[in-house]
């Protein structure tokens, strides 16, 4: 089969790779339907996150089921199946706790921008559709098994309710599918921090009610501004960097809550600033596998479209070009297909 | 009248000061029933925090109305009354969300260890008993406006719920406290970190099922072992230093939550471990005046009585002689009678 290898930053190769094989019977191969590149890619790709030596590339996936192993009863070949960035058991005391993504037995993806990807775990990882869904919702299903996933979890984490107001900190993909979260979960005001054209149109038809373009402590000023003065009840921080993390903190009302889900890069929080802020702060590699069921459901039924974040297409051969789209911000995000 | 005036570090005198009055029409005087010292003080005491010039001391008072400002309708003079060491006017957007100790028009106490108080903002801070107490409960009331309001807050910030573990990281009349409150709440299990054994014996009284008597990440390895091996659902940070948050976050579960309620000094938390841990965080100075009238009446029904905490009494006249026996650890904490 053939897949993306990195070779170093700015290095991405399109391959012949051995075809992936069952190693425990708790494995399943899929046929990739579509995949595409994540923002957390560039890291590697930008030279932020070192490459050591030449690695397979990818996280995120939609496929067939090809093959299972001998252990696995809750998926058979043939079917469509939507998983998670992360692998999980759905049976350890952390999954049953909702968070599949700290599971005991967890395993990152990494091999999915490929004809073919080994799934392990995948008992508790893949849950199948009902028959084959129509092409024109991979997207979207490719959009639950990470983005959309983790933008419901920056929601869900900053507690979003019916009525309250929501900061979105950060326009790329995630960020979009989080402004979706947060009206889903009810937020009567949704205020998304961009400054670039594009998503911020995109953030308004998810469903933003004000863009703030303004960074910093002056967007603060903007979201107090905007919020009588306190700040708002939840801010959904997806960047991951000091300032976007200052930004989300600084925004928030005493009591409210800020969600971080984008990887922290060199980041500290101050106990003090916490402590005086009253601000509850939780964040985390999003348990995707615990929302999969709901979401599948809401892109099937058409509640919500987070496909609409592919703004490219290329064919999985294409993938080195997929990348630089997205480093030179050409695409929010690139979908490939096999 | 006479007070507590701190002059330097370990300089606390008892001397004649100004009877306070009425500056605004929001204040209301009362006469002391009883005060206290609070672990807090004990940092201008120790020199951990600078003493610029000479000041008066306490936060933490029951006592009789004898006074009120024009715009105070809620108390009358004679009423024995309770409030927090934080003001509130308990009307501003802050307050309705329930952090009234983050009132817009806040004003911390400083003046309590005296025979009489100017309270601001009386019309939302008091809360008067149904009638006069008998002295017995004034202990009790007492706790209530400080270290049995912030343990509660310890508890209610890290979501302590019905069938959960707790852990209780410090043994002063906080982390004491903080155990009442999590048998309250229904924790099955309460695991208080203390070495102290008349503290270990009070926490054992307060409900209590473990003690763990190691530190730092010996202290984790207990209780990762008491818990199943992945930590508790709840923590309560009564402490505020460096090594007591990393052992509270240490022992939390993925999904679980910390309530941190001791000032952290020069305290960080590192974004990146923060994330991979999905611990919540939540602290800051306990919005007491929320908790006041549930905690009054399960203090006057018996339910609980944190007035035990106090294991020295003394005549307020001999104040310098409580701070030096908290400061020396002969005592957990000292009542002070006018």
């Amino acid at each position: 089969m053939r897949g993306a290898v990195i070779h170093a930053p700015g290095d991405i190769r399109f391959e012949n790779l051995e075809d992936p094989k069952i190693l425990k019977p708790t494995d399943a191969i899929i046929r990739t339907a579509v995949t595409c590149v994540c923002g957390s890619d560039l890291w590697p790709y930008r030279g932020a996150e070192p490459t050591d030596a030449a690695h397979p590339m990818g996280h995120e996936y939609v496929g067939f089921v090809e093959e299972v192993g001998s252990e696995v009863t809750a998926v058979k070949p043939g079917q469509f199946v939507v998983g998670s960035f992360a692998t999980s058991d759905n049976t350890c005391a952390n999954c049953r706790h909702g968070y599949q993504s700290n599971c005991l037995n967890r395993e990152f993806m990494s091999t999915c921008q490929a004809d073919y990807v080994r799934i392990p775990n995948a008992q508790g990882t893949l849950v199948a559709t009902d028959g084959i869904p129509d092409e024109k919702f991979w997207p979207g299903l490719l959009a639950v098994s990470d983005v959309m996933g983790t933008g419901w979890w920056a929601a869900d984490a900053a507690e979003v309710k019916p009525g309250t107001t929501a900061v979105v900190v950060g326009d790329g993909a995630v960020g979009l599918c989080a402004v979706i979260a947060a009206k889903e979960l009810g937020a009567e005001r949704i205020i998304a921090m961009s400054r670039h054209e594009p998503r911020q149109k995109l953030a308004r038809e998810f469903g933003a009610t004000d863009i703030v373009a303004e960074r910093g402590e002056e967007g603060v000023a903007r979201i107090k501004e905007l919020t009588g003065g306190i700040g708002a009840d939840s801010v959904l921080e997806c960047v991951g960097t000091q300032q976007s993390t200052s930004q989300a903190l600084h925004s928030t009302r005493p009591g409210g809550n800020v969600g971080f889900v984008g990887v922290p890069h060199e980041v500290a929080v101050d106990g003090q600033e916490l402590f005086f802020s009253h601000v509850g702060l939780r964040g985390g590699p999003a348990p995707v596998r615990r929302y999969l069921p709901d979401l599948i459901d809401r892109v099937l039924t058409r509640r919500i479209d987070p496909g609409k974040v592919f703004d490219l297409t290329l064919p999985l051969e294409q993938v080195a070009e997929g990348y630089k789209a997205m480093d030179e911000r050409r695409a929010i995000k690139t979908l490939l297909t096999p």
